[in-house]
């Protein structure tokens, strides 16, 4: 059944490249309210696609953040406002029939979103983001590798493998696509809990993540986890004038500096109190693992940083800290005048947006707790502060000791003809948390990225060898785990 | 003479703040490259009307800032190409017949800008900023007090002597208005030092700074200067994923504010090395006349800055620390990402606004220096650095010891019926230094403004009896300087 899907989709590949530009073109970035049709017709195309090529009850999911809950008199607090949300696209097909030898029919949701980082700065883009150019190989744009391209692969193994089995799957299959992954993913996380029944399954397949080299077939077993937050200081009632009020008057640009200062010592150390308490290292054998993995800090410093020195904590190798070491960055800093020429002012408020990526046994909750209180506590005279959780996902490890992992590591092997390597990701897939809390499944990160695909950066790209290498991995994948 | 034309002041006050608000409704917001045509009509507003009143030679002078300069072949170096500058207007009457003692006839230059501030943040304005709306006695707009309300009470004190003089007034007068005091006044100081004929005065009148208190006719003997810088941190090559590089790549973000903690201590002392060597402390004399202002540091803090506390170097009061020590703030910091919801991005590069107020006896040139290695010495790792000058200007104290102060002391004693109160403003009139360097005059700093009057602030506003009062108090100056 394999080997058919595997022709079929070799011989289609030109179409599926440019039906996924097509995809491409509608700027479907979730962040941007003004962006809300795009993503709905993001949602759509992928809808439409699922339903012709033969996946069943295809429908988009609605969803909304509660955000006032007001006490009634005549009863237990109501919802009397709530955000819309971005859909989800669901599709299934739960046809597959049990092998001869009396296993029972395997269940794989096939996970992936179809919004997209905001493209800015565009000016740094050779192409525009939103016109899926191919150069050398690559096709350039937004959403490419981030998860566009990856969504359009599961689509198109579907596809060949319908097309060549005679419109039956060697799997039961769902698929879920969400459009807010790039926002925190509350609409998934709110239907995952609500609704556990409607994604039963025995496994997921998550194709968000990255190969660790071109040619190095790749499962990817850790994510970090993060949390979003924003700090708001506040000085004077309005904003005044630095010539008149410079000396005497509280600066809340300088404040979050004096924070953002102390919140990690200049070697990349976390000053958090107990910030560390929770960290699990990484087993003897993974550490050893990673150090045979053909990786140089030097050209990775040169070819993918572009920096003149790397930063972080010392004693960890660039892999343990990107991997399995907490880290804290800030992602923007509001307030005041930032346009051409000089304005003198001391702004009244501003907020930096800073981020904390986690590792296993870390919490979200207490590593939130801790940081709002130790922020609270260096809180400079003068100014107010009021510490925000934007969003969260937690930390996990996928044990490699899985039949599912087993079945990927065997599907990459026949594709690339390589050992597979595990890995872990410096991102964070909060969804992956939610299918171990509420689906009770593990799952399987088999992506197709590149290290250098520039994801969530200008000129961001997706590899086109890998796509059509990811389809034939996911077709021999999905029959490999129901044989 | 004087009373007649106070008089006419007086009946045609109404008319002049219906003129005042026609000046404010242009948004001649010098520092937005959008709004050249509106600062073009302001400058033409003011033109048309001192030709009405019947001043002369009035034009606009147009200026321009050189940008390259290109060796010749044939010659010495060329201009290739320049900035555009907003205009100056210019006017003048120079037919003061010599009093009977023979005295000579005194020349005054009246200055003051017509280009005004930012109006952001838009949304906290309780009228918009260029509609000027009065609301129990103030009249509020973007510009009224700084500087428009002012150059309207210069404008209507000629017209009030001009019109019941018989066209004649008391003294000879040049007037000089430009449209670039928000964006650094580059085109004012060439012209300055180009044509200083075309300016010769014995005194400058400058109307740009406010009163001590709303009833309390003050002169301004002091002003600080000031150094106005962009440091630019660049890290990795593009903008990188915080998930994927968190922990190894260096965050220009997190650079800038290591470095602005390190610009000063948490008291808000100055740690730049050798920055105070030349610090000029006031008189005894002056430090007595300021303990015996009308100051009420809690009174200050709550009414005008509105923050929990006030902040500053220890050991000085506010006056101190706000009109004879320098002082350090930031504006704003760019890059990034600061729109709604999370963009985890690590930013290729970081632009900090970071400006610093200088007092007697330091200089622009030694402090940029001091600034700029300090800074570049303490460049984080990984991160490499440019810090720019975007403009200056000189600190200045003006000698009290003077006729024409005298004589403005005297002219505001009989407006007000109070003694003049001699201070300081923490603000930075350049200007002011370009006439002591290039045309060896000194300043009157007559202003009207008032403490709380939000200049560079949403909600600017004029109080519209010192705009009465100011006209009555320039025409009663004029007057006795001529006499």
């Amino acid at each position: 059944m394999s080997d058919a899907a595997v022709t079929f989709a070799k011989e289609n590949g030109e179409r599926f490249v440019e039906e996924l530009k097509a995809l491409l073109r509608i700027p479907s970035v979730s962040t941007d309210p003004e962006r809300a049709a795009d993503v709905r017709r993001a949602a759509e195309y992928i809808a439409v696609e699922l339903r012709r090529i033969g996946m069943e009850n295809v429908r988009l999911i609605e969803t909304s953040t509660p955000e006032t809950v007001l006490a009634s008199s005549s009863g237990p607090g109501q919802v009397v406002a709530a955000r819309e949300g971005h859909p989800l696209v669901y599709a299934d097909h739960l046809h597959a029939v049990p092998a001869a030898d009396g296993k029972p029919v395997v269940t794989i949701l096939l996970y992936g979103h179809y919004d997209v980082q905001p493209p800015e700065p565009l000016d740094e883009w050779k192409t525009p983001p939103f016109e899926p150019t191919e150069r050398d190989g690559d096709l350039f744009a937004r959403g490419s590798a981030d998860d566009k391209g990856q969504v359009w692969m599961h689509v198109k193994a579907l596809e060949s493998l319908l097309a060549t089995g005679g419109g039956r799957l060697p799997v039961n299959v769902r698929v879920i696509v969400e459009g807010e992954e790039e926002v925190g993913g509350e609409g998934i996380a709110a239907f995952v809990r609500e609704h556990p029944d409607q994604l039963a399954a025995d496994v997921a397949l998550v194709s968000d993540s990255e190969m660790f080299a071109p040619d190095l077939p790749t499962l990817c077993v850790g994510l970090r986890g993060m949390i979003y937050t924003e700090i708001e200081a506040r000085g004077a009632r309005t904003d005044l004038h630095s010539g008149m009020y410079g000396g005497a008057a509280p600066n809340p640009l300088v404040a979050l500096a004096q924070i953002i200062a102390k919140l990690k010592d200049e070697s990349g150390r976390i000053l958090i109190p107990h910030f560390y308490d929770h960290v699990a290292a990484p087993t003897a054998a993974e550490l050893k693992a990673w150090k045979a993995l053909p990786f140089d800090e030097e050209h990775y410093r040169e070819t993918e940083v572009g920096s003149t020195e790397l930063t972080g904590e010392p004693g960890f190798s660039v892999l343990e800290r990107t991997w399995a070491r907490p880290a804290l960055d800030v992602h923007g800093i509001a307030g005041g005048f930032t346009g051409a020429g000089a304005k003198t002012v001391i702004p009244a408020r501003a907020v930096a947006k800073v981020s904390m990526r986690l590792v296993p046994e870390m919490t979200t909750a207490e590593s939130f707790a801790l940081f709002k209180t130790y922020v609270e506590s260096i809180c400079p005279r003068g100014i107010t502060l009021e510490v925000r959780l934007i969003h969260s996902g937690d930390p996990t490890v996928v044990s490699t000791d899985n039949a599912f992992v087993r079945a990927a590591t065997s599907a990459m092997h026949t594709v690339f003809g390589k050992e597979t390597v595990y890995i872990r990701s410096g991102g964070s897939i909060p969804i992956v948390g939610d299918f171990i809390r509420e689906l009770g499944i593990p799952s399987v990160l088999m992506g197709f990225g590149l290290p250098d695909d520039n994801i969530h950066a200008p000129n961001e790209k997706f590899h086109l060898a890998n796509f059509h290498r990811g389809i034939e991995s996911i077709v021999r994948f999905m029959t490999s785990a129901g044989a």
